[in-house]
């Protein structure tokens, strides 16, 4: 069922990416852990490829980056148990949730959906499909070096909510198509990109992709 | 153009809608009038046709019709001026933005987006396309009955943010592809759904659709 998966950036139809979701981030942007997974979306217009540019958008002074493991939907999936979800992911791919940390703070005082912080184009740099049974979900590496110095390395073992809560979680309600992804959080360690960085993400048995922040961008 | 926009419920890849965009609205649930739009998205599995129906989920105990003009992308768009945008529009549908409003008003004080308020399965009933040149954007009536009662009634000239400026807003960040549909805001009277109730909707001119609330759903 992989191949038709690796296209998964041009055939899936939606992001839907978890908040909070290890301790340790939680914590260090000063958020209580969440009872239930906090579930917010970015449309498919936010996808880029290895290689490509991320916006720094003039409406934010302080893009971050969070580095995250990707759920690759293989078989629709509405209303699944836990015990049977995992039959219906196809794979995995790292991404990045690129987020303008200070209109995501303007929106919480407004009590505000965080749509201008986390959907614009761009922001959601994402590597290629690796096939499930390639990964471990529950003890898989993730690490993003910014200018070749790493700032996150987490392990899916810390998650809170593991995957197959989350896509239980998701599906009781939304249902999953072929190539839809789910970003599963991100570990600690999120900072602030400049104009001009490089980032690489992997999971470290792969490759490392790169991503490029422009150095213009009105 | 307009034929292949027909069936824009399968091949468009967004909905993003816009809150509080009619004065009467905002005032109607506590809101103070945005000084921006505020923007949230929906996926497309939100999507139900005419005769549909919608679910009660047990997670709510106040589900609400808001009843919108859906503005259909015809020619991809990013970063077109106000005065340019217009001719990226192929048409229009009516549609309803199903909320849990009890959910909702449980995010705004959790400062989280309001994804299970908004996002659920068969949460955006929507109409068939009606192509541009047979809608005036800056005067066109919108009407919600519950049973037969008539409980929203509403005109695009009261939009805070007309859709130009509006689709402006959107393009400048998020790219707009052929098919997304742009929701653009409900006007007063909306309130809850019964199981079992039936909403009809329409542009006036136009035929009334019909959606039916599930009487049960788990
Ligand atoms: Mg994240
Ligand atoms: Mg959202
Ligand atoms: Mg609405």
């Amino acid at each position: 069922m992989s191949a038709k998966f690796v296209d998964f950036v041009k055939t899936g139809s939606k992001i839907v990416c978890v908040g909070r979701n290890y301790a340790k981030h939680a914590k260090e942007l000063g958020n209580a852990l969440p009872k239930t997974p906090i579930l917010f979306t970015k449309p498919t217009t936010c996808y880029v490829k290895d290689g490509g540019f991320i916006r720094y958008p003039s409406i934010t002074n302080d893009l971050h980056y969070e580095v995250e493991l990707g759920v690759i939907i293989g078989d629709k999936a509405s209303q699944v148990p836990q015990n049977k979800i995992m039959s219906h992911v196809a794979g995995y791919a790292i991404a990045i949730d690129i987020t303008c940390r200070d209109i995501q703070e303007q929106c919480k005082s407004e009590r505000i959906p965080w749509t201008m912080a986390k959907c614009l184009d761009t922001f959601c740099p994402v590597g290629s499909f690796v096939p499930s049974h390639e990964i471990d979900p529950y003890n898989t590496e993730i690490i993003l070096k910014q200018n070749n110095v790493i700032k996150q390395q987490g392990n899916t073992k810390d998650m809170i909510f593991n995957i197959p809560s989350l896509l239980e979680y998701i599906n009781r309600h939304i249902t999953l198509l072929p190539g839809d992804l789910v970003l599963t959080g991100t570990p600690e360690g999120v900072g602030p990109l400049k104009r001009g960085d490089e980032l690489h993400v992997a999971i470290p048995k792969f490759n490392y992709l790169t991503f490029l922040s422009m150095k213009d961008f009105v």
